[in-house]
This record gives structure tokens, sequence and C-alpha cells, in this order.
């Protein structure tokens, strides 16, 4: 937990007092062993970033005197398309596109998903936000994901995609491509990451159809939360 | 499991089969759910690759008929120092520095490092062993990397490093550095990863002074799993 997280509702109404109960509570007190005076680095969720001073270490609570001053970093310019991973790997994807900065994120049905990960409990939306907040706290930012899933492939890819890539460059993940991920593009992305297997090739076709270069990262087959850190350094 | 990797003990004296049991047996029958014909893509450890075409399948082990015909991709030309992470990443760090194709790491000693870390039963040499070789069925790679520890960090970076990077470009990531990590080098590469608070000053320069220039991918902190694909990305 490099920055704690606060909500509207840590906020003791009038004053600049957060208070901090439960886990962030156990963590303050408990890993990073704070005293009264030390100061965190802390933020509010959508918000702005900045320093909390430990007023009071209570039982069952903390009390930090706030002061946001500084903007969250910048969003990478990147909107990620990922094919549904099992659960343990979305959760991991989940995680690094967080810290890795990325705001707009669709997981999208695939020929090769699984068809039983639709019923993952990690797809509801507290347990999404719970691994976008980790996120966030892991990097130091504030701003939420913006996660959407889509069941249904077609429609996602016509209806939708000509949007998404709209003065962007759009490119697709894919292991068999014979063109290198290029290095250091300039403007907003669109990276599309399939299915560990890969899309198939009328979803490949779909991409390129519109707009997307089908690009490879190298022979070697990576996990998909392993992929994407990749490709970011890559393209970035 | 993108490939099926086989041991020598595997193999049947004077044949080309290879007789799998156990966990391999069961994820080639349970999970591929195979049948009598299909081949599958093969290595033998620290050797080349190839195809196994399923000749029998028992209740408890099963038959392929193997060809070795092809060498494994080639590795990647850098050696990874790292800090010991905690045991949850340092699984996923060894797992991903193979399937990046990473043969060389040197899990090290750091100021900011848990001591009781060291304890941990990942550490062992069998556990290790486990995580590469997962690594390697990911990535489809045949050969092991190796891994060695460094409880110490003065006679390590003092008596080690300038063998390490002699003929190489030599890289610390350091959250704190202005200069951003640099693109697409040329030649070998030795990159060091300290902890997720990062080196300590003393430790920073003891790198420095042996020709190593510190690198940052900018504000965010990423999990030593997340940065070092991120790292590979964009210095390859």
């Amino acid at each position: 937990m490099n920055c704690i997280l606060l909500f509207e509702s840590d906020l003791l109404p009038g004053t600049r007092t957060a208070r901090l109960s439960s886990r962030r509570f156990e963590h303050v007190r408990g890993v990073q062993r704070v005293t009264v005076g030390d100061t965190l680095t802390v933020g509010l969720v959508n918000d702005r970033l900045g320093t909390g001073t430990v007023t009071v270490i209570g039982d069952t609570h903390i009390d930090l005197d706030i002061m946001l001053d500084r903007a969250p970093p910048e969003p990478l310019p990147l909107t990620l398309i990922v094919a549904l991973p099992r659960p343990k790997s979305l959760r991991k994807v989940i995680h690094a596109a967080t810290t890795l900065g990325i705001k707009r994120i669709y997981i999208i049905e695939s020929w090769r998903v699984e068809k039983s990960y639709w019923q993952s409990p990690f797809l509801g939306e507290k347990r999404l936000r719970e691994f976008m907040l980790l996120g966030l706290e892991q990097c130091v930012d504030t701003v939420l994901p913006s996660v959407q899933t889509r069941r249904r492939f077609k429609p996602f890819v016509e209806d939708e995609i000509p949007g998404i890539v709209q003065g962007a460059s759009a490119f697709v993940a894919h292991p068999r491509s014979s063109e290198p991920c290029p290095r250091s593009t300039t403007g907003p992305v669109v990276l599309a990451i399939g299915p560990e297997a890969g899309f198939i090739p009328y979803e490949i076709e779909a991409f390129e159809t519109r707009g997307f270069r089908s690009v490879t990262l190298g022979d070697r087959v990576l996990r998909v939360e392993e992929a994407l850190p990749a490709l970011v350094g890559r393209l970035f």
C-alpha cells in the first residue's frame, strides 16, 4: 500500500480529518506501524493526491489530518480490449492495467474464451473495483478505470470499435503475426489482447478490417498479465 | 501448458517413446482431452522442441511417439539481478523472467528486503525449479534459467558485478531516477530491480560506480512482477 485511498465517506464533515477503520486501519497500524505525527501518502478516490498526518491512533480507527495538494499522475493514453482470461489471470490483468495507468478497459468475448469464465465472481462490480483499488494503492493514483464487459464479439466489433479507435493507433496482439510490436508510438492507442491461444482468424480479420494492425512480441507465449506490461513497455 | 516438457527419465530406453504420468498425464488427458493420434508440442528439458504423437492412453499414463526437430527460442540477452521480493511475488517474478526468455537470474539481498523472506520455502531449489518449468511450459521453451541467491549485498556487488557487467549495458531500475528507461538497446543487458520501495542511496551508488545507469519507467510504482515485463518490453 504505497498510498492510502480515501473515500468521501471517510471524511468527517466540516473538517480536514479522514477517519480510517478496518483494512486500511489494520494496515497502517500493523504493517506501517505509524505513530502520531507521521505523514502518509493519501489520495481521495477520483480526486487529488496529498499527505495525511496521523493525529489519533485508537483501538478501531486512526485519524489523519489531510492535505490534498497534487494531481494524480497522467493516465496512460491506452484503451485496453482484452478477451476474458481465466479468473486468476483476470485479477492480475486488472491490477496490472490499473498500475500501468490504463483508464478504459473492455473485457470481451472471443471464440477461445472458456464459457464458464463468464460466471466468475471476479467479474462482479465489487470485486473488479477491489482489484482496481489495490492497483491504485500500489501505483499511487486515485482515478478508477472504467471496466466494461461485452459478452458478444460481433456487435462489439461492429458497433463500438469504430468509435473506440477513432483518432487512435490500434493494435491487436497476435502471437502468429509477422509484424513486431512497434516502439514508442505517439498519441492514443487501442490495444486488443486475445485469449492465450489467440484470437481466431475471423476475429483477427474483424479487427484488421477496422484499422487494427496485428503485432507480436516474438515467439514466446506470455500469460496475458505478463504480455500486457511488456506491450505497454514497448509501445510507450 | 503450451508445451509438454519431457525429462530424460520419461524416455523409454531404445525407443522414441515418452511415457507421461501424474501431473502431465492428468493435464493432457483431462484438460487437453487428447485422443490417440493427436500431436502435441513437446520439448526435452535443456534440449530440443518438437512434437509428440499420442500412441497409448492408459489409466495412469500416456505414451507419446516423439520427434525433436527444432531448437528452442533464442534466449533474451539479459541478466536479471533482483532484490528478493515477498514470496508470492518471487514466484511470479521467476515465472515472468522465464517466459520472457531470461536465462541468468541473481536474487540478492538489499537493505529494504524483509529479512524473513529469506526463510521462504519458495527459495528452495525444488520450488524455484517448479516455477521455471511452469514458465517454460507457458512460453514453449526448454532451457532452464540459472538462478542464484546472494545473501550479502556488498561482496556480490564488489566481487561479482564487475564480471557480470563486462561487455553489457547495465541499468538499475529506480523509481526516483530522472532518466527514462531507454528503448531498444543492442547487445547484452544487465538489469537490476530493487525492492518495491527501491534500493537505498548507498546501493544505487554501488551500482552506479560499477557502470549502471539509474533509469525509471515513470512515476507509478509497479510491482516487481509487473515492472519486469514492462522494462523488458521497453529495452528489447
